[in-house]
């Protein structure tokens, strides 16, 4: 069984962070909602460096960047323009809060972000229905396409958000994990300051998705104290020995720093490398540029009803997991799956580890026998394409 | 200052749960959305010890029991009923799913339920006005009264609930607190097992609410189907680590039986001596049976026009901090304000451990200071009803 549904990291804890955890265990208290003041300090500090100056008294913080960011949609209220595809739980929380995602698809060959060309007449049509339009997400890096949205089409979001008067909700939780450190990174928030939401965490680029810690950097005072009444009925409170350890990673001491460097060119060796495989099967894949994730579309491989047919078909008869494109709000009839990358590392402490130090990654023999799967599930797949070619074709749905 | 307003247990972690927590540092995977099977198995036999036989299978955590109860309101759906007055926390997050809270005082001299003889007719009347109805809410024992519904009480909310067709929620984090160990408690899960929901967590038994981890046992597998499916979406799972400890703390070994006893005497005994300092100084109090809670009438004491200028005299003019009752859904003319006597025990982990020892709590110097300091503010109180008595009734409101 190949796992390559799973979004998880896929590594260790470091173990400064584990020490931090554990000397912080005799903390009970709730503490304030918005987070520890140093956690909210260290975390203004984190965007700051990255010239997004920050007042820590705008940091939120919460257990995963997922609660604030169904919080948020509560705050900020109204329906949600996301780009399709994008991650399943943007359009699920939205169902939750009683609001209407409004899909529109990523600009040719980008991804994590609607494409501008048609935000203005998707909000227009809403509103023209009675519908109120609050906020439209962009996720940079992208899962689950793996790219990452142009300056060009960043700031053009911006421009409509302020002439549609939108709050950007920006989730950049993959942002330290862009494949090539030397890339440009845009963020909503260097170019609508006073309307954008950045959210982040620590769940992929220190691989802590099990400890529950995300941040929120809000664009003001009014839209803060919003989340903040949210946040204080809904979770009150991130873990306490959770908060020390992650204020202790937003400062970004030496080691850590090595740590996601060290994640960053595993995760692009290995998505680059897996991208390669579905390309020489015959798949259409855009090269990943940042975190764990593919999005490979099969139709040239095979002929199948649907992505969660061609999934099924994956797993079941080649023991490859992946999870169709269906849950990222394509249409069924298209072919695409969601490849994350980062179960391929092992599934011991000691292979990640492994993974983490290698020179040559896709030698380590586990990762390399992952491949090798890979690759007779693609030609299995592809296989099934041309024994189909020649069966009538009323009857290939029943094959497929 | 004497803090008097804030729910926290106020007592150190115990070196065991703190030692669990600094194990489990290396899992940083998500986990389950139920949470660890380690956890539900023990959270299983912490009901099943309570005569209320549980399936790990219907047992959900969540990061405290707070999301898990927000979480149940979506999932029940529909309108909720709440005793009146009870925890704030219950009306605002009804308001936050967009349902309304449906507010029935508690019988006389009971508190945490709402009062059978009035809940038909209020579901009755919502009904008629096109609301759907849901669940019925109790706190067993209560938040803000200290008070335990009496088993009749709840017999007949069960009956009550299964004519109407209402799912309970019975939200129990206090339940190990209940003073006299001997007291019986009824659980409407052993009533009414086929609509029953409970909720509860480490917070508040264990000193952990800085931990955020909460439990509920499911009635049935579709309602824990709907619970998980809104939860995947908005927290994932708790934090890993700190369901490891939580698992350990479920099992309930001597020593955190031991932890557990002490606890709860001296809540009991603080609680008690607090009350009677009330009563003292003329406050109708009803005497405290569960958790760390009074919930005192100072209308006797002093004229306010309402709680919230009695609590803003007492923490202006004395320096004693308590919440007013309007925000546990009382009239604001109504003088009842919230006492929470667990921040008495002392504010280092050294004085509160020296608490929990003590044969005699209340002689430790620190306890008999900030009791004098209540009596002193209640003097005050009281001091300027006998000063107000001659003022002339139009100047009255300005003077208060």
């Amino acid at each position: 069984m190949l796992n390559l549904a799973f979004g998880e990291a896929g590594l260790p804890v470091h173990p400064a962070l584990r020490e931090r955890l554990a000397r912080a265990a005799t903390d009970n208290g709730y503490g304030p909602v918005a987070g520890a003041p140093s956690l909210r300090e260290a975390a203004a500090g984190y965007w700051t460096r990255r010239d997004l100056p920050t007042d820590p008294g705008l940091v939120v913080c919460g257990p995963g960047s997922k609660p604030l960011l169904y919080a948020l949609l509560l705050a900020i209220g109204g329906d949600v323009v996301l780009p399709a595809p994008s991650w399943v739980s943007y359009a699920a929380q939205a169902g939750l809060a009683g609001v209407r995602p409004i899909m529109v698809p990523a600009p040719p060959g980008e991804g994590g972000a609607p494409d501008p060309e048609r935000v203005a007449e998707a909000v227009s049509r809403a509103r023209a229905e009675g519908r109120r339009v609050g906020s439209l997400l962009v996720t940079l890096p992208d899962n689950p396409t793996g790219r990452l949205a142009g300056q060009a089409t960043v700031r053009r979001l911006a421009r409509l958000a302020r002439d549609l008067d939108l709050t950007i909700v920006s989730d950049e939780i993959y942002r330290d994990l862009v494949h090539d450190e030397r890339a440009a990174f845009l963020s909503p928030a260097a170019v609508a300051p006073e309307r954008t939401v950045v959210t982040s965490g620590l769940s992929k680029s220190h691989a802590l998705g099990g400890w529950r810690i995300g941040v929120a950097r809000l664009p003001s005072a009014p839209l803060r104290d919003r989340l903040l009444a949210i946040a204080s009925e809904i979770w009150s409170s991130p873990a306490a020995p959770v908060q020390h350890a992650a204020a202790y990673a937003y400062a970004e001491p030496p080691e850590l720093a090595e740590r996601v460097a060290a994640s960053r060119r595993l995760h692009g060796v290995v998505a680059r490398a897996v991208a390669a495989r579905f390309a020489a099967a015959g798949a259409r894949v855009p090269a990943p540029q940042g975190g764990f994730y593919l999005y490979p579309d099969l139709a040239p491989l095979g002929r199948f009803a649907t992505s969660g047919a061609l999934a099924a078909a994956l797993l079941d008869g080649h023991g490859v997991g992946v999870l169709p494109g269906t849950a990222f709000g394509d249409p069924p009839g298209a072919l695409r799956v969601r490849v994350a990358t980062s179960l391929l590392y092992g599934e011991s402490e000691e292979r990640r580890l492994a993974a983490l130090t290698a020179e040559r990654p896709l030698d380590l023999p586990w990762v390399a026998a992952a491949l090798t799967h890979l690759d007779e599930a693609l030609a299995g797949i592809a296989g099934r394409r041309r024994f189909a070619a020649w069966i009538p074709a009323a009857l290939a749905p029943a094959v497929t």
